[in-house]
């Protein structure tokens, strides 16, 4: 049995997130249609992160087993050329037998994206938090260095979530802010749900001096949601890429 | 009698155009309408270009005429609070009595992007033409290049739109590749109906080798738009700015 890995880019605006669910578009459901009408027979397609609703993708990774003897040139092409243009097909190979997208994930990196000036972009709104007022990035990238290595992040967890354990580690964050852009990029070994976003939320406060870094770290520390900004929206978000 | 001259970036891709029509939603429909319901009153709206059914704009140039003293930052946040999301208005001020955008223009600056490589992106689609094929960026300058200066563009028209002059002055044309993008940047006094798309769909001929640098001179010479390549999609255009 061959177990074909595949790299997938999406735009995540027109998508109740990967999931499948009922009555609703996911892009496991659409995804899985397109993969068994080229294959011809029913498929399981495990995926790196299930993204949220209206989330986006650059580099998810998903695997699935097949017996059928396409070459992966064929089988992108074919993929890509029945997907909505919304999903792509970046890269296909054949895995290891025991590779699964999900469990032999070593970490994962979303980017957040901020555009930070008075008037949002017709371009670029589906893929931005149009945020209109001065941020402090100074004091944004302070506060962000605090969630580095090994944390209980429950004051980011989505309310009512549960989890056996609530600990993640930070291998990565960084702020980087590019003319009119601010890109907020953290790489931890897992993701609660709604953490980037609530960090996010959490770091807007930040940037409007609602907060300080120091606040921000007492945030982390209170294990306490309700300490925490808002939720950031879903479509300023983007899966980067998963490493392996 | 005030003259506003607003600044717009829209997404053309929902539109049938800038110019009203019968039974199609329209970019200058769409926009006079909102500048009516702030107004209270009728406008007539100039733009510095018509642009076609699904080409955006990064610098739409405006005007119009009323009495009401609404200040320019209440103007420009009272339109981008009820406009949809894919117009917005970058900049507003007073003009001159005698300002005009289409009359007074003194260049339009149009640019067209390719996306060249294997795989179209999800988050680009809508704004580039997806060319997977390799396209030699060399000769496709050199083609360029004999655009500049005054010519009659008939080669480049749209085929039976009839003009009193066909003649056009290009004062800069380039092209830059920069990673897996192609921008081709035309300014000129004018351009005829389709003449960007035109060249681009002869320069994309240039690009994969089917004529080279003094093939495509010919077709600019033969006035003859049967023998000018194919017309390159609305959706990879933008007007990119006015100079008045």
């Amino acid at each position: 049995m061959r177990n074909i890995c595949l790299t997938l880019s999406y735009d995540g605006t027109d998508y109740h997130g990967w999931q499948r669910q009922p009555n609703a578009r996911t892009l496991e459901a659409t995804f899985a249609g397109t993969v068994e009408k080229i294959l011809d027979h029913d498929v399981k397609i495990c995926a790196g992160a299930r993204t949220d609703s209206g989330v986006h993708a650059m580099g998810q990774v998903v695997n699935f087993r097949t017996d059928k003897g396409l070459d992966r040139q064929s089988l992108t092409r074919g993929l890509n050329s029945l997907l909505p243009r919304d999903i792509r097909v970046r890269d296909a190979s054949d895995g290891d037998e025991a590779f699964h997208a999900r469990y032999s994930a070593k970490s994962k990196t979303y980017v957040y994206c901020i555009l930070n000036r008075p008037c949002n972009s017709p371009f670029l709104a589906r893929y931005v938090l149009h945020f209109p007022h001065r941020l402090d990035v100074g004091q944004m990238k302070s506060a962000l260095e605090f969630i580095r290595g090994e944390h209980d992040f429950s004051a980011f967890k989505k309310k009512d979530e549960v989890y056996r354990s609530t600990v993640r580690e930070v291998r990565r964050a960084a702020l980087a802010a590019k003319g009119e852009m601010v890109y907020v990029i953290v790489e931890a070994t897992g993701f609660l749900r709604y953490m980037m976003r609530n960090i996010v939320g959490t770091l807007i406060e930040v940037g409007q001096g609602r907060m300080d870094g120091e606040g921000f770290k007492e945030v982390l520390d209170s294990l306490a949601r309700e300490k925490a900004g808002p939720t950031a929206p879903a479509h300023g978000l983007f899966l980067r890429g998963i490493k392996y």
